[in-house]
């Protein structure tokens, strides 16, 4: 049997299976870091990407948006845990022949995106490689109170979102602001149960989150929010790489948090049983047969 | 300018002068791992290795010595500083017509050599790639008064190392053991002033050690213990991928080192003060001119 067979997540879910850690690890594989213990007040946050030329980025893409990229996807899965950056090491597989100009542009968009979220580039290394690779681990810190896991999510809680949905692949997946700030006001001020950042696409990750959660769930497609790129509601629900955060709460926090005054956080749906399983209401108030589409590697 | 012309370790220094860390970083980028501020009795490390199929091993190595590799080289990255290795994440670039059963042998490898050294899988990403690409990032943790650097040999400690050099090529880069026991053991019973493992080659990282610490050194060709797998002396000189550890102590520490009943720990040579430069003192016991040469990427 090929990768291409046995598909991403299925690989994955091989790995977890022979995986052994201990007390040290609160939270291993699974969620958007890992969770480690610190100390009496913080958790430890653990994550890395890895991005390839020709898979997430063309030749042709500007470097400097790359460079950003890569640190900024893991910014983006310490927001998702709502804690905060720190440090990272940033491997890189550079061909021989590769400009040293370019390497520069890659890296003043590493540094720009460190600067501007507070993160330590704190090591690497450097390989030969025939296409451009860039790997990046980051550490966060997270208040023990104040983490957030994919799992949490109770029955009854709304489901909410950060921004707009949709045809990310234009433009956004290189641009885009992870939701840090965003994350930490709403941990900082409100009791929020679930999040997870949206790489996979809105339903997938959606479905992440009710897997682990043991829930179920419903979406409203009038309610998603679509980005001016968005071809229209199915196209936004599978769009990957979005990197806005969808977060539930209870009803009450749910109010609150929709009221607040500083971000505009948007209700989409909400969380069910886990015997309702997870049904989109369409435009003419029917329901939708779900088909769980988002990007996968293979 | 490309990359080729203006060498790894050129790149590694335009990178290390953009390079601004704060406060809760106690060493960055230019030693074996980062350190971290951790906890009132341990610093953190942090450290991340690449593996890339054409440069580090080739289609036909076998991936379970692939992914033993991938997570051993972290180890003894940790090693080097005295550390004891805790928690690694693990990207892969995986080929989306490899058989899944090369990819669990790969990923037998690496969980074999994680519980052997207790290091914790906690996460990990995976991408679709042409070849195969996996980075390791390990964290660590040293006691604040046992962390071993690169920069702390003095003029008069003598040069030490845990085993013997040469041919690596031949088979040791794919199935050493990281000298963690060693490491420790020596933290535990001496005072270390520098330490450092050897990737590159005991000339060029001997030659890391001096430029960090500001100091000199003399090498005798006829102590250096060579591999069977050594072709000769200037061969082991060179030698890349020995991984094993090279440290510095005062003239009694070293004498109570080699003295010990537990590991044997050569002598190679001495510091010297910066101005004496990099001698080696060839077998008929008359300086020959040393040239760094050793494992470059480009």
């Amino acid at each position: 049997m090929r990768l291409k067979d046995l598909g991403e997540f299925e690989l994955i879910k091989r790995f977890r299976k022979k995986i052994k850690t201990d007390t040290m690890v609160i939270r291993g594989s699974g969620d958007d870091c890992a969770v480690l213990r610190f100390n009496a007040r913080y958790h430890q946050l653990f994550t890395c990407d890895m991005l390839v030329e020709g898979v997430d980025f063309y030749k042709s893409t500007d470097l400097y948006l790359v460079g950003r990229k890569a640190l900024a996807v893991s910014v983006s899965d310490i927001a998702a845990c709502a804690g905060v950056p720190r440090h990272a090491v940033v491997s890189l597989g550079l061909p021989k022949n590769m400009p040293v100009a370019r390497v520069d542009r890659l890296a003043k968009g590493m540094f720009d995106l460190a600067a501007k979220f507070g993160v330590n580039i704190v090591g690497g290394d450097i390989s030969a490689a025939d296409k451009l690779v860039i790997d990046v681990s980051m550490l966060g810190e997270v208040e023990k109170n104040k983490l957030c896991l994919r799992s949490e999510a109770k029955p009854g809680d709304l489901i909410m979102v950060t921004g707009a949905f949709g045809g990310s692949i234009k433009g956004k997946h290189l641009k885009f602001t992870p939701r840090l700030k965003e994350a930490r006001f709403l941990v900082d001020n409100f009791k929020i149960n679930a999040m997870i950042d949206v790489s996979d696409g809105l339903l997938q990750d959606l479905g992440h989150v009710l897997e682990q959660s043991k829930a179920g769930g419903v979406l409203y497609e009038s309610l998603i929010p679509l980005s001016k790129a968005a071809k229209n509601a199915e196209e936004a629900l599978c769009s990957g790489e979005e990197f806005e955060l969808l977060f539930t709460a209870s009803r009450e926090e749910a109010g609150r948090i929709i009221k607040n005054k500083k971000y505009r956080f948007k209700l989409i749906g909400e969380i069910m049983p886990e015997s309702f399983g997870l049904r989109l209401i369409d435009y003419e108030s029917r329901y939708s047969k779900l088909k769980l589409k988002g990007f996968r590697h293979f």
